[in-house]
């Protein structure tokens, strides 16, 4: 189901700079880290930037990863030839809408969004004429947010998502490409049904079961709850640190990959319930059987150079 | 609930080395690990190891970080003033069973399991008048197992649960305290039902959602369990660490900690079932305040120096 680009389109790298002038909408961990490291490989003459808070706004003019911080997102993406929007995807379809008229001919429209089939739906049918909309998710994060949270390295050896639709031109994906590849990532180029699937498993699911575990630590007694945070290096710990994912952009990203999450929770709720009555009937054998299986997909996952 | 060792026993150190002869039956992961820190730190006159796979006692030797590997367990606590079992706890109650003649009057008897209720009902009636028996837990370990995984730093800065009964002896309990503390834990004492009940929701549980996500994805299609092995940064990852932990171990954790992990698997089910609901009613203010909730937990967590 993935798709490399071909070979021809990356003999031919585009010249550096990638783009004239790349807008950054959202200007959090995420869109401050492409900053940065748009910056360090010099992926862009200008980098420009903007977000809704202002407080945010001024806090990067502080630090000072971009060139100029827009006051309107209109004004940051005029005369843009790359716009990325880095903002929870249910914030996608209104920025969409106030920057449509503003985008210029020519420019690559993008998005860093965890789900892809509702860019598709809700900005798609945004984007005006001779604007190459090709939506992407590079896959690296941390628990932490805001313009302070990004560096440069974000990226560096992780795995960026592309979902161009089917029309998408090819010099604009090849353009994008490179510039993931600039900032150290690999690109796979995959369908938005695809990208939301396996994404439900490898990502979703696993923040939802951990916010949800460190929840019902949250709700117990009082003094029982003291105790969990004192031993917490047991496990609960790689818990708590999923847990601490922005809740805005994790709140998006259930009610927009709706269908895909439910239908993994099921799938892994009805195992739970199994290995629950493996441990209420004391069937140790199950259990051990379980433990063997699960041990080589870490093996698969070391193999992979993923671990 | 948690009682510190009285300010008395800790202004008299026990003289170093603590123990004259430490016998450490199971020299996987923790076993060598409490080899190597003990000598590392001087805490024994001579180490002793005994392993009932020939195989690993064999590599034991080769490694060297026991003074002696013994051929049985009883030769091995022989002359021993301070035992320990480090074996899973499924495996105590034949362990003591064996060596209960030839422990020595006055030694002190010790276990490293992750579940002590069991430990106190089945270990205890075997332990002879005379030898303390001391229960222990160290809160310490990695996914990795066997006599090469084990390291001296493992202890170091982690806290370590003792949960003697009411009719211990000040000065054994005090000299156990001493050579956790000689491999740098901290030495917490607690009730057996206390400790079994907090490790509930720190360990077991954390454990058995990371085996039941992992085992669910191993079931997938094989073409999307390629995709997730390959995008497994994305939150997966942390759990197939979690997953690729000692399946004899932990089977015998679920099946000897069955009632408190049971109790936890069901408010836990509870609380994944709300926010299912709350995903498929698209009700995103529940999700958000659920997960701003947990960002605190976390919060403490790193107020407490544990993160």
């Amino acid at each position: 189901m993935t798709v490399q680009p071909s070979r021809d389109d990356r003999t031919i790298p585009p010249a550096l700079p990638v783009f004239d002038r790349v807008a950054i909408l959202g200007l959090g961990l995420i869109g401050g880290s492409v900053a940065r490291a748009a910056r360090k490989h010099v992926l862009a003459n200008a980098i420009v930037g903007y977000d809704r808070d202002a407080g945010v706004g001024e806090r990067v003019r502080q630090i000072g990863f971009v060139d100029r911080v827009a006051d309107t997102a209109r004004d940051a993406v005029s005369g843009a030839d790359c716009v990325v929007l880095a903002i929870p995807v249910g914030a996608c379809a209104p920025a969409i809408v106030e920057i449509a008229d503003s985008l210029m001919p020519g420019a690559v429209l993008t998005d860093v969004g965890s789900v892809k089939g509702c860019v598709v739906r809700d900005v798609g049918p945004h984007v005006p004429p001779g604007v190459h909309f090709i939506p992407g998710h590079p896959i690296a994060g941390t628990e932490f947010s805001g313009p302070d949270a990004g560096f440069a390295e974000l990226f560096d050896g992780r795995y960026c998502v592309l979902t161009p639709p089917g029309a998408a031109d090819p010099a604009a994906l090849a353009r994008l490409t490179a510039f993931w590849e600039g900032v150290g990532s690999t690109v796979e180029v995959m369908s938005a049904d695809h990208h939301d699937r396996v994404l439900a498993i490898t990502s979703h699911l696993p923040h939802l079961i951990a916010y949800t575990i460190v929840g019902t630590a949250a709700e117990l007694e009082e003094d029982i709850k003291q105790e969990v945070i004192r031993f917490s290096a047991s496990g609960f710990r790689d818990f708590t640190r999923i847990a601490a994912s922005d809740p805005v952009m994790w709140r998006d990203v259930f009610l927009n990959n709706k269908e895909a999450t439910l239908e993994i929770i099921q799938r892994f709720t009805e195992d739970l319930t199994a290995l629950q009555k493996a441990i209420r009937r004391g069937d140790g054998a199950r259990l051990q059987d379980w433990f063997i299986k699960t041990r080589s997909i870490r093996r698969s996952i070391i193999e992979a150079k993923q671990a």
